[in-house]
C-alpha cells in the first residue's frame, strides 16, 4: 500500500515546477470576431460519442471550424466527411497521426479518446507541434498529467482541458460574483453530479480506458465546482465508496462520496454516482448569500438561482461556446486561466486522493499546498 | 483516546438489552376524539424558549394540555400562570419535584432543560412514577440514553423523545411513501441542517449544558432524517468538522460534515453548523423516484415535492401535533414507533460515532448492527 510520504513524493516528481493559475473568469468569450478573422482549425481526435456532439455543436462556431479527424475506424470516415465536410487530405489514423505536423489546414487537435489514453496521445500529438485540446479527465492520474503538460511546455504547443462549463454563463456568472465578494466569505459547498449508466459493455465501465468509474467521468464536475465556489484548493480530501452492483461495476467506481477541506475553512460536500439519476446539483454558501445551479453540470439547459433571484436564463450550446472561446485562447494568446492543461492536473491531483482515501478506509488525505507545486 | 473496541464496548454496556423498533408511520395521529375523552395533562419542566413555544402550541392541542410547570426560576412563575392558567399546585421546583408523584392533575412531564441536564431530569422523573417525554438529543451519549430507558423501563414509566417531525404531514407521507416502496431501492441521502447562531453567550455554546454544538443541537435532524430515509440503521460513520470561529465555537462543534453507511449500501451524506444560513434540506433519491423537503426540519410550514411533482402544503403547528400524537401514545397505549426513547437512543449511538470519528481525524467507525443491542 501507498503510504501518505510516497503519495505526496510521486506528486512532487510528477508535477515539478509547474506553475498553477488561480481558477477566474476574467477572460473575455462573448466578444463579436469581425467578418474576415482567422478561424481556429480544429481536428477531432477519437470519434467517438462526445466527438459527434462537439462537431455538431461545431457548426455553429464563430471562431472555430471542424477541419479534420483522426481516427482508428476507417468505417466511420464516410459519415464524417458527408456530415462535415472533412476533405481527404484531413483524415488521419493513429499510424499517420505523426505527419499532421505538415498540415497547416489544422492548428490544433481536440482529444476526445477514452480517459486513459489521452496520455499516450497528448504526448503523440505534442511531439506533431499542434496545439492541444484534451477532454476531461486529463488523465489516469496526477502523475501522467504534469507529464503531459511538460510535454506540451517542451514542445511549445499550447494545451488546454475541455472544461465547457467554464464557458457556460450560469457558471461564469457566479464565479464572478464569488470574485467580486459578492456571496461574501464562502462557507460552504454542496455538489454533486451523476446518473445511472446504461451499457454494461461500455469503455466507460473498462478501467483499462476509462482509467476510474463515475468519480473520473462525472464526479470531476462536482469537485471542479468545488474549486470555483471557494477560488481554492482543498487541503485535505476524505471519500468513502458504496457499490450497490459489483458485477457491473466490477471494474470501477459506482458511487462515491467525498469531502474537501478548504484553507479558508469551508468543506464542500460531494458526491458522484454511475448507478442513479436526479443527481446534479451545484451549491455554494457564503456568509452574504448562495447560489444554486441545477441542473448544474450536464449539457443544459443550466437552471440558477441564487440569494438575489433566479438567474437569467442565457442558453448557449456548451460546445460550441468551448470552441469559439479557445479560438480566442489559442489564436490571440490570451489563455483562459480555467481551461489549461494546470487546472486539468489540480483535479486529477484531488481525484488521486479521494482514490487514495478510499484505499485507506476512508482516511483522510493531505494534499502539499498546491501554489508550491 | 477511546479505541474502538473501548467504543464498541461503552456502547454494549450502557444499551443492554434494549429492544431497537424500527423507524415505521404506521401509529395513527390525526383521529378525531369524542368530546369527552380524556386529555393527556403535561407539566413542562425547563421554561426556556422552547418551552415557551411547546406551550403556546399546546394552546391549539385537541387531546393534551398544559396543567403543570417545574421551574427554577419563581420570577417566571407569575407569568407562566397568567398565560397558561397553571394552578398553584401544578407548580414546582427541582426541590419540590419528587412530590409531582401524588399529583393527579400531571400525567406525564415533558423535559426541555438544556441537552446535558436531560440525564438527569429523567432519572428524577422516572422516580416519580409520571411518564415523560424528553426533547431531543436525549442526552450526551447513548450510554447516558441507554441508562435512561432503563430506568423508565424499572420505573414502569412510559418514555418518549420530542421528534415533532414525526407528526409532520410531509415528513409522515415521505415515510408511508418509503414503506410502501413508491421510492423503489434507495439509493442515496443529501441531509443538512444548520444556521448562524445568535447571542455567544447562550447556553448552546456551552458544552457543559449543551453536551455538544451544531450536531447534537440540528445535526440530530439530518442524521434522524437519514434513518427515516433509509428505514435503517447505519453500518459505518465518517465525519469531518471544521470550525472558522473558534472563539465563539471554543467548547462545542460549529460546521461537521458527516457520512453513514447503510446495509442496503446506500450512504447519506449529510452536515450541519450553527455558522451559515440557508442550509437545511432533506433528500432522498430512490431507484423509482426521489423526495426533497426544503424546508425539512424548522418549525414550518415544510416544502416539499416528490418525483410526482409538489406535495400538498399540510401546515401543522408542529408541537401541537406531537402532544395530540403522543397523548394517543400515552393514554391508548398504542407507542408511536418513532418517538420512544430508543428512537432517541439510536441517534445518540450515531452522534457519539460521529464525534469519536472526529476525535480520531476523521477516521471511519463501524457500528455494532443496531437490531442485536
Amino acid at each position: 500500500m501507498t503510504t501518505r510520504r510516497d503519495f505526496l513524493q510521486k506528486l512532487s516528481i510528477g508535477i515539478g515546477a509547474v506553475t498553477l493559475l488561480p481558477t477566474s473568469s476574467k477572460a473575455s468569450i462573448f466578444s463579436i470576431p469581425s467578418g474576415n478573422e482567422k478561424k481556429l482549425r480544429v481536428a477531432l481526435m477519437g470519434l467517438g460519442g462526445y466527438a459527434n456532439i462537439v462537431a455538431k455543436a461545431m457548426k455553429t462556431c464563430k471562431r472555430a471550424v471542424l477541419t479534420g479527424i483522426v481516427t482508428g475506424t476507417p468505417s466511420k470516415i464516410p459519415v464524417w466527411k458527408s456530415n462535415y465536410g472533412i476533405a481527404d487530405k484531413n483524415i488521419y489514423s493513429y499510424e499517420t497521426l505523426h505527419t499532421i505536423a505538415d498540415n497547416s489546414d489544422i492548428d490544433v487537435v481536440y482529444i476526445t479518446t477514452p480517459n486513459s489514453l489521452h496520455y499516450k496521445h497528448v504526448l503523440q500529438v505534442a511531439a506533431t507541434g499542434k496545439h492541444i485540446i484534451c477532454e476531461k479527465p486529463l488523465a489516469d492520474n496526477a502523475q501522467q498529467a504534469g507529464e503531459m503538460i511538460a510535454a506540451c511546455k517542451k514542445a511549445g504547443v499550447k494545451f488546454f482541458v475541455g472544461y465547457r462549463l467554464h464557458f457556460q454563463p450560469h457558471t461564469r456568472e457566479i464565479i464572478r460574483m464569488r470574485e467580486a465578494g459578492e456571496f461574501g466569505k464562502i462557507m460552504h459547498v454542496n455538489n454533486y453530479m451523476g446518473f445511472k449508466i446504461g451499457d454494461p459493455s461500455q469503455w466507460r465501465l473498462k478501467k483499462g480506458l476509462a482509467g476510474g468509474g463515475a468519480m473520473m467521468d462525472v464526479g470531476i464536475y462536482a469537485l471542479n465546482g468545488a474549486r470555483y465556489a471557494t477560488g481554492e484548493e482543498p487541503l485535505w480530501v476524505t471519500a468513502q465508496e458504496t457499490k450497490t452492483d459489483p458485477v457491473k461495476f466490477a471494474e470501477v467506481d459506482e458511487t462515491i462520496t467525498f469531502q474537501l477541506g478548504f484553507p479558508s475553512g469551508a468543506i464542500a460536500s460531494c458526491g458522484t454516482t454511475y448507478n442513479f439519476n436526479n443527481y446534479e446539483r451545484f451549491y455554494l454558501i457564503g456568509d452574504k448569500g448562495f447560489a444554486e445551479l441545477s441542473p448544474a453540470f450536464g449539457y443544459g439547459p443550466i437552471k440558477g438561482r441564487t440569494h438575489l433571484g433566479k438567474m437569467p436564463q442565457q442558453d448557449v450550446i456548451h460546445q460550441a461556446a468551448q470552441m469559439d472561446g479557445l479560438a480566442d485562447c489559442i489564436l490571440k494568446d490570451t489563455p483562459d486561466p480555467n481551461m489549461t492543461g494546470e487546472e486539468g492536473l489540480k483535479d486529477m491531483i484531488v481525484i488521486d486522493a479521494v482514490y487514495e482515501s478510499i484505499r485507506r478506509g476512508s482516511e483522510k488525505i493531505y494534499l502539499p499546498a498546491q501554489t508550491t507545486l
